[in-house]
C-alpha cells in the first residue's frame, strides 16, 4: 500500500493521477439492465464497481436469459407474466429468423417484426415492473445514489425519473442515433451514415441522397418503439410525459465505441467513449483448447462464432459453411449448438462454447468468422485478427462496413453467399498481408489510450454518484425549442426587418417619384393647357 | 521502479493504466511557440515532455519577451528585423492602451488597432523566419517527429506543412471560434455565445439576434488576421495556399479549457480538453510573503494582479483603486510595477511579482482581483477563491462572464468603475457566502477528473509522435465542400425531383383535361352543329 502511495506521488513524472479513488466507497447504485448480449458489457463495469466497494442492486425480471446471480451484486427480482419457455422460444425465434430468405422490399418489415418478438417481451416486463408496488416501494426506500441503465429501451429512464435519481447510460447504438438525437449532438447527414444503410463516412451522391431520406425514418422508429412507453411513464409519474425530455436528464452517456472503430463525428461533452472495455488480457486456455491449437501446426486456427443469440443454422446453410471450412488448411473452432452438418471436414471442430478472446489472443489465430456484434468486433480489433463478417441483425451490418472500409475484414451476406464465397473470403483475409497489417494498425491505435475504458466507465459512474449528477456538462441547447435551436425565429425576425425595409424604401421611392414626376406631369399638363 | 511496476499491475483494482509510457523516449519535437502569456501553458507541457526524455527544439526569435533559455529544451534562434526596445515599447503600448477611454462605436476599432500593435510584430517575425534559409535548412535536416504550436497565428501551421510534419495545436480561444471553424465542429449560434459579446449560453431573443449577426463578423476577423499569411505560405510552399486547408491538417487540438469553465457545446474527437494544466500543487511561500499572510490576521488576504501584459495603470485609475482597497479590512497584495499611488492605504502592499498560485492556495486567501486571463481564472477555480474581475482585452471579458454566470465572481468595467464600485464588489464576494460556495463547487468539479490535464496533453503529443499523426480522428467532413457538407446539393436535387414531378403531373393533368374536356367541347360543338 505504501508502495502504491509512493507510485501515486510520481504524477508529475508521468504517472496518471488517481483522483479521489479509494475515498469513494459504499455508494449505492441501482442497475436497470437490458437482458441479452447488452448485459455482457454492463456486467463487467458492475463487477469492477462492486470490487471498489459500492453497494449494487440489479433489477432482474424473474424470468431472464443472462441476468444470473453473482457475488458482485444483489438481485432484486420482480415478477413477469411469462415463463422461461416463452422467453427461450422468443429468443430462439429471434436468432433463427435471421436465416429466413427475404426480398428487397420485405427485408425491413421482416427485420422489424423479428426485433419486436423480443422487444414486445421487454415491454411486458417493464409494464410488470412499473406496476409492482412492492418492488417500487423497495426501490423508493433503498435511497440509491444513482441509477445505471441501458437506455435502448426506456424502462430505466422512467424509473430514474420516478425515483428522482441521477442516471448514467451505457449504450452502443440501437435504436439508431438515439444518443445524438437525445443529447442534441449535431448529426450532419452529409458524412454520418445512418444505420442500416451500410454506407461509410465517404458517400457518393446517390448514397448521400439515400442517407438524407433514411434520416427522416429515424423519428418514425423512435415513435414505433417508444410511444407505448410514454403511456406507461405518464401513468406512473401521474402527468403527461414526453419521453425525450426524460431521456435528456441522463447525466452521462457511456458509449461502447471509439473512433478507431466508429467514424469521427461531432459529440457532446457528456459523452464518454469506452469502446473495448471487454478487451481483456488473454487468459490461459483450457487443456482441451490448448490441444486443438497446438495440433493446428503452422497453419494455425480460425475462430468461428455467430454470437450468443444464434443457436441454430438451417441445415443447408450449415452444410454450405462446413464445405467452405473444409477448403482451408487451418483448424476451425466453430461454436455451434445445432445438429452437426453431415459433411463436416476433419479440420473443423464443433464446440458448444469457446473462450473467444483467449483464442483470438493466441499467436496462432489467423482469422475470425464473426456475426460482427460489437463485442466480437472489439475482441477482433483488440487481438489484431482479420475478420470474415457474416452480419445478421441490428448494428451488425454497419459494424461490418466499418471494418471493411478500414481493410480489416471481408463482409459476406450469410443468406446469399456460396460455399466458394466463404472459402475465398477466408483465404483472402489469411493470405493477403494487408488485412493483417490493417487490423494490427487498428489494434495498436485502439490500445494506445491515456486511460483504460473500463476505468473510465467506473470513474464517471462514481462521479455521478459523488456529485449527484453532472449538470455542468448539460448543454443549454436542451432548454431551447427546435425553432429556437435552429435560430429560425431570429432568421424570421431579421428577414422581416429586411423585407420591411425594402418594402418601405420601395414605397417611399414610389411615393417620392409620384410626387416628383406626378407634379412634373401635372405641371407639364397645365403648362400645355396654358400654352394652348 | 519495481514498486512502480507493481502499482501498474493493479489496473483492474482501480489504478489507471500507464499505456506505453516509458517506452517512448527520444522522439524529436519541434516547438513553434507564441511569445507572451500564451507561452506560459506551453512551457509547462514542454518541460514535462523533456523530463520524459524527448529531444525538444524551441524556435525562438532573437528578440523576445518570455522565450528564455532552459535546461529543458534547445533554442533555435532566428533573426528578426526589430530590437528589444521596439518589442518592449510595443508590448507596453499594448498593455497600457487598455486604459484609454473609448466610446461605444470606437471600442472595436481601438481594440483591433491595439491588438495589431503586437500582431504586426509577430507577422514580421514569421516573415523573417520563413525567409531565413539557414534556419529552414537546419529544420529540414533535423528530422523531427512532430511539431507543437500555438495556432493563434499560423507561422507554425505553415512550417508544419513545409517540413511535412504532423502537428499538435495548443489553443485557448482567440481568434474567436478558430478551433470550431477549422475542425468543422458545429457551432450553433442559438446557444453558443460568440466572443466579445459577453453573452452567456442562455440568451434573450435580442441577444440571440446580436449573436447571430456577430457570427458573420468572424469570417472577416479571420480575413483581417490571416490574409497576409496566405501570401507568405504560398511563397514558401511554391503553390497557391488556402490557409484553412493547412490548419485542418493539425492532428490534435489541445484546448486550454474544460466544461466547468466553458459552456457545454458540440466538439470533435480530435479535441482534447486540458483546462487547468497550470493548477499546480501549492508551493511553500517565501519568508516575505509568509510574513504578509500571517500579519493579515483573521481577515486574511486579497490577491491582486492584472497579469504580465499590464505594467502601468494611469495615475487617476491607480488612485481610485488604491482608495477602494483601503476600504476593506483584508491585507491586499498588489502586483504593480508602476509609480505607487500616493493615497495607498496601510493594508495594501505593492510587489513587483507575487507567487499567485501559492497565495491563492493559502487558506487565508479571501478574494482574487484579476484581469480574468485564462491562467488566472483557472488558478482561481483551482484554489476556490472568489474573484473580482477587471477584464481588459481578448477573451478576458468572456472569461469574466462565464465566472459571473456561475456566481463565482463579480465583473467590473475597469474604465468606468468608481472606487466605491470596487470596494463594494470586494465586500460582496468576501462576505456573501454564496460566492465562496459556488467557486468551491466549481473547484471540486474541476479537480475531479480521470486524468490530470498536463498528463493528457503529454500523452497526445507523444501519440502523434508515435503514430505520425492521428488520421483516424479526422472527420470526413473535411473532404466535403461547404454545400455538400450542408447537403444543399442533395436538397436541391430532391427539390428538383419534387417540383419536376409536380410540374409533370400538372402538365399531364392539364393535357388530360384538355383532351377530355376539349374533345367533349368539340363533340358538343359538332353535336350542336349536327342538330342544327
Amino acid at each position: 500500500m505504501a508502495c502504491l502511495h509512493h507510485a501515486f506521488q510520481k504524477v508529475s513524472a508521468g504517472v496518471f493521477l488517481l483522483v479521489l479513488w479509494g475515498e469513494v466507497v459504499g455508494d449505492k447504485l441501482l442497475v436497470v439492465p437490458q437482458d441479452g448480449s447488452h448485459w455482457l458489457s454492463m456486467k463487467e463495469i458492475v463487477e469492477l464497481l462492486s470490487e471498489k466497494g459500492h453497494d449494487i442492486v440489479v433489477l432482474v425480471p424473474e424470468v431472464n436469459l443472462l441476468l444470473k446471480e453473482s457475488k458482485h451484486y444483489t438481485r432484486k427480482i420482480y415478477p413477469v407474466p411469462f415463463d422461461q419457455e416463452e422467453l427461450q422460444t422468443r429468443f430462439r425465434s429471434f436468432g433463427n429468423n435471421h436465416f429466413a430468405k427475404r426480398g428487397l422490399l420485405s427485408a425491413a418489415p421482416m427485420e422489424y417484426r423479428n426485433n419486436m418478438i423480443v422487444i414486445d417481451m421487454f415491454f411486458i416486463s417493464c409494464q410488470s415492473l412499473l406496476g409492482d408496488s412492492a418492488t417500487l416501494r423497495f426501490l423508493r426506500e433503498s435511497k440509491f445514489d444513482a441509477l445505471f441503465t441501458d437506455p435502448a429501451l426506456p424502462c430505466g429512464v422512467i424509473l430514474a425519473e420516478y425515483l428522482g435519481l441521477p442516471s448514467v447510460y451505457l449504450f452502443r447504438g440501437f435504436p439508431c442515433s438515439l444518443e445524438h438525437a437525445i443529447s442534441r449532438s449535431p448529426n450532419p447527414v452529409s458524412y454520418i451514415p445512418r444505420c442500416y444503410t451500410q454506407f461509410s463516412d465517404r458517400m457518393t451522391f446517390p448514397q448521400r441522397v439515400a442517407n438524407y431520406l433514411v434520416n427522416y425514418l429515424e423519428t418514425y422508429i423512435f415513435y414505433l418503439l417508444y410511444s407505448k412507453y410514454e403511456d406507461l411513464a405518464s401513468s406512473i409519474l401521474k402527468r403527461d410525459v414526453d419521453l425525450p425530455t426524460l431521456y435528456r436528464k441522463g447525466s452521462i452517456w457511456l458509449l461502447r465505441y471509439d473512433f478507431v472503430f466508429e467514424y469521427p463525428r461531432p459529440v457532446m461533452p457528456n459523452m464518454v467513449f469506452i469502446g473495448g472495455t471487454n478487451c481483456k488480457e488473454k487468459g490461459v486456455l483450457s487443456q482441451e483448447f490448448e490441444a486443438y491449437v497446438n495440433a493446428s501446426g503452422e497453419h494455425g486456427i480460425v475462430v468461428f462464432s455467430l454470437g450468443s443469440m444464434v443457436s441454430e443454422i438451417p441445415k443447408n446453410k450449415a452444410m454450405e459453411i462446413a464445405d467452405a471450412l473444409g477448403k482451408i488448411p487451418q483448424t476451425v473452432l466453430w461454436r455451434y449448438t445445432g445438429t452437426p452438418p453431415p459433411n463436416l471436414a476433419k479440420n473443423t471442430i464443433l464446440v458448444k462454447w469457446l473462450p473467444q478472446n483467449d483464442l483470438l489472443g493466441h499467436p496462432k489465430a489467423r482469422a475470425f468468422i464473426t456475426h460482427s456484434g460489437s463485442h466480437g468486433i472489439y475482441e477482433g480489433i483488440c487481438n489484431g485478427v482479420p475478420m470474415v463478417m457474416l452480419p445478421l441483425f441490428g448494428d451488425q451490418m454497419d459494424n461490418a462496413k466499418r471494418m471493411e472500409t478500414r481493410g480489416a475484414g471481408v463482409t459476406l451476406n450469410v443468406l446469399e453467399m456460396t460455399s466458394e464465397d466463404l472459402a475465398n473470403a477466408l483465404k483472402t483475409v489469411i493470405n493477403d498481408k494487408s488485412y493483417k497489417e490493417n487490423i494490427m494498425r487498428l489494434s495498436t491505435l485502439h490500445k494506445d489510450r491515456p486511460i483504460e475504458p473500463l476505468d473510465l466507465a467506473v470513474f464517471w459512474i462514481e462521479f455521478v454518484m459523488r456529485h449527484k449528477g453532472a449538470p455542468h456538462l448539460r448543454a443549454a441547447a436542451h432548454d431551447l425549442t427546435w425553432y429556437q435551436y435552429h435560430s429560425l425565429d431570429v432568421i424570421g425576425f431579421l428577414l422581416a426587418i429586411v423585407l420591411g425595409t425594402v418594402f418601405l424604401t420601395y414605397k417611399c421611392c414610389a411615393f417620392g417619384c409620384r410626387k416628383c414626376f406626378g407634379k412634373k406631369g401635372r405641371v407639364k399638363k397645365s403648362h400645355k393647357s396654358k400654352t394652348h
